[in-house]
């Protein structure tokens, strides 16, 4: 069967059996002493994750970006990020200048530097990041662990990403923010049950949480915390507002589950980083995925953004 | 200026000089307590790293053992690796499976797993290996450290993977043995003062050795570990044997510089884990590096494999 049919999920499924990893976690974590070790890669390329008008410093930013999430995701400091660049021959060195920029900044902004890298070839630009992090044994958050009861939680707001994309705005869709400092506080709260980073949009990631700790999500669709732009866009575009705050990947916010009676305590540590935290649901022992909206209940769609996948 | 004007070793100063990188290695070098963390990443193609008739199998093994290659050469014992994979989307699950199954028989070989990695569409066959190790700060081995009068040393042979290509077995090219448990055993000896995989050819790392220490090589070629089937493919297409073993990249054995009055306790220490440890040479003050050759000096050339540059 040939990639574009199986999808992305179902290849992941195939290397994982074979390779014997653990791919519960987008990170891997490796035990060291009373510390975890994080380690992460994610690579991207000009045709399927660079918006055409972007600009190479909104580029390099990303790459380190999209690195740095899922190390937050965990509650992870990072450690450092390499970035291995496969570039086209005819690119310039000034093109390199700026995506070297890029890739500085973000480190810098998030307390972190690139320690390493790569360049080769390639016919197309093909970005990949690797960081590495660290943690505390007793502070870290996994996506396994969500308990029926447990509130569903967001940080920042969603949509933003998605409509970068549509209003041609590469830099909303590339310079996203990860959440370093919110990753490391919400670890040390112990209040967390589980964590993922949105990276293919929020239904995809409740799918994948339900599915690894075999419970349901409800998730209350006129309290997500949309951004202003994402409501924008769906006005002047028609473009009905779900699609970009559900169903389009991009934002790397988290998606937590808290402790119920520990809620105050995960919004008040979020309030103290200058983020919001906002609560969007419950987790539920039932399985199935619901989004209640104008007081009714439907199923939550389980799409989003798949690798491979034809799209239709 | 394009990059195939400039080359990858400029692209590399440019690149490192914005990111305030250290590339004096070619894996970052992480402080953690009494010991350091090594960080590696290495992207190939198919277009520029991959023989046309390779099989899925050695492909995967090729980018673990290149990753755990970089921390063989500092004397690291490997944590764990991981795989980007950029896929083209007509490509079928069997050479997924089988790729897998490389990258899984080479990490679990050299006592390691595959514990992470991505997968994406991409034009062409791209994949990207990151590898973390660990090792004793009092044991680790650096490209920094030749001084004047210590021995010029290579593990195993030269030749092998240059003579696969020009032979068209794409198994010598690929299913390269990164000398882990050597680098192990040679940093714990204590008696190394610097070392690099040979990854673009003797000559080439001999150059960049030349360069960051300050110092020259003085290279005995009738000495060099010549592989047997370099010495065939030379006789059998009539190419000098320099090209093989002194200008072709490949091998990934380890070049090292000893203390004088430690060879022999370096020399054994291999011979305990099973591999040949050849001294071919000496470091020298006067920074040219040389070749001798039936009783004559002559410059060594700085010449191997680099990406980017226009082949003439």
């Amino acid at each position: 069967m040939r990639l574009e049919h199986l999808g992305e999920r179902k290849a992941i499924k195939i290397i994982s059996k074979i390779t014997k990893t653990d791919v519960s976690d987008d990170c891997a974590v490796l035990p060291f002493g009373k510390k975890y070790f994080l380690f992460t890669t994610d690579m991207i390329n000009e045709e399927t994750h660079i918006p055409k008008n972007s600009k190479p410093h909104q580029i390099g930013w990303h790459v380190v970006a999209i690195n740095l999430s899922d190390i937050a995701a965990k509650g992870g400091k990072p450690l450092g990020v390499s970035v291995a660049l496969g570039l086209p021959e005819n690119y310039d060195a000034k093109f390199l200048k700026e995506l070297s920029k890029g890739m500085s900044d973000c480190a810098k902004k998030y307390s972190t530097k690139i320690v390493g890298g790569d360049t080769k070839e390639n016919n197309i630009l093909t970005l990949c990041g690797s960081a590495v992090g660290v943690v505390n044994k007793k502070n870290i958050m996994l996506r396994k662990g969500a308990k029926p009861g447990d509130v569903v939680c967001v940080t920042g707001t969603l949509g933003a990403s998605s409509a970068g994309l549509h209003s041609s705005n590469p830099k909303k869709v590339l310079m996203i923010n990860p959440r370093v400092k919110e990753g490391i506080a919400l670890g040390e709260t112990n209040t967390v049950t589980s964590c993922m980073d949105i990276s293919d949009g929020l239904a995809s990631s409740i799918y994948q949480l339900s599915s690894l700790n075999k419970v349901g999500f409800e998730i209350d669709y006129e309290i997500l915390p949309v951004d202003r732009s994402a409501k924008n866009v769906s006005r002047k575009l028609r473009m009905p507002l779900e699609e970009l705050c559900l169903y389009s990947g991009g934002d790397y916010e988290l998606l937590l589950t808290v402790k119920r009676l520990k809620l105050k305590n995960a919004i008040n540590t979020l309030e103290d980083v200058g983020t919001k935290l906002t609560p969007v649901g419950v987790v539920t022992k039932n399985q199935d995925n619901i989004l209640i909206k104008e007081n009714k209940k439907t199923v939550l769609e389980n799409r989003g953004w798949e690798h491979f996948r034809v799209r239709v």
